[in-house]
């Protein structure tokens, strides 16, 4: 997989405020779609993983920083890059980016830059270890 | 209980769109809540009867007229009326007024109508009869 | 146009609920993002709509019945189709299927059935016509 | 205005995800009411700091830990202080907490803890002064 893994969105009505821009909660969905779609290209469902595993990872800890607001109709695109990796815990950068268009030549501005912590559990929401076939896809990011 | 059971809303920024007014799937959110709080005023909670009862109450159908906009910082009132019930079916209808304060003598503006047809069904979906006290509790609104 | 405009979605988790299923006021969300991208594949967009028409299409009425869940992960199909359409009224029918996964053999389930009624209207809320560039684009869905 | 101002918020469905809990996206949205609450409780509001001062308050970054999940139903307090306060940025300091109910001598639980900084701009997004007006009464917060 390509050490930033991107996924693109188009700003729509439902994301945005009385601003006119996009509602800053709406930023963490927009992060959490694009962490589903990495853990998609791994081949990795999350429905397998509790069912499986009973094991899930979730957001312990997220440090967004909001540089700039996205419009109504904006292409914006989400870059993701795995930093480290624990049997217990998984660190990302995420940054929103907004382009002209979904061209790979398009200037790009960055608008959200986040540090996400994941933390590894299991259903009752205790530390647990990643199974080492997840552990070694993840690994492939790195 | 009242047959026209009131909560009040204040509009926040999550629940507005770019046009500057709720976004209309926000009024959906707006109308389970006063239907939770009908639950809540009854003495149920959703958690008991799932639990206990394995029973829940989930929308079938919704019928909603859109008539004017509220806008951010808007004073809202819900009203939620029972109109009939079966052992399967509860239909409501539930109207969303705006109101220049929340006190009881306040001209009242009508923003959406809707008729909000609810299931009873078991855990899988599948319909189930209302537990008679749950029952007895509803027969009490009408 | 073809007359049944298609969109595919795949349920993240911020459209759940405690339920395990798709929360039903996201639903309206699914439906508006299928309007909006009928709107872009006729060459639309709403920011011209109303920055050089003073022109915007609201939602009026919604009638939509619920019949099955849609579960995270699930991948999902809205069609949308223009029924009627006059100078300041549009009608159409959108649908939401589930799919196994986005190829175009397998086996559709209708999981939500909504009539959906667009007013046309200017920044403040009147009644106003359809810019004629924009309602004979829109005959060509019919 | 205490130091820590509170807000009370009920769990209900649109709030949670399919894992039951709270889906923390909309932790944010219940910082922003609590962060709106303490506004109102100042005698000030959004919509007239924009109109009369051509002033508002945006996020510019979030550090949240999320140290333990909210379940549906769960009694929430909201706590907010405000740390420091300058011509053109506010710090916050906002923790949720789970109580059993809603007296005031009931077991406090920490599941969310967050510091929020706020930036005072323009319409435009670009920094402006908060108002002198605005500025003492949140001195009176200090």
């Amino acid at each position: 997989m390509a050490k930033n893994f991107e996924i693109k969105i188009r700003v729509y009505y439902e994301d945005t405020d009385a601003g006119g821009i996009v509602y800053y909660a709406n930023y963490l969905k927009y992060l959490e779609r694009a962490r589903t779609e990495l853990i998609y290209s791994l081949g990795l469902k999350h429905k397998k993983l509790i069912e499986e595993y009973g094991f899930q990872i979730i957001v312990a800890h997220c440090d967004i920083a909001f540089k700039k607001p996205a419009y109504f109709e904006d292409h914006l695109v989400i870059k993701t890059e795995l930093k480290s990796l624990s049997a217990v815990k998984l660190e990302m950068v995420q940054k929103v980016y907004k382009v002209d268009c979904w061209t790979t030549t398009t200037e790009e501005e960055l608008l959200v830059d986040a540090k996400v912590t994941l933390a590894c559990v299991n259903p009752q929401g205790k530390p647990k270890k990643m199974p080492s076939a997840a552990s070694l896809l993840f690994k492939s990011c790195l």
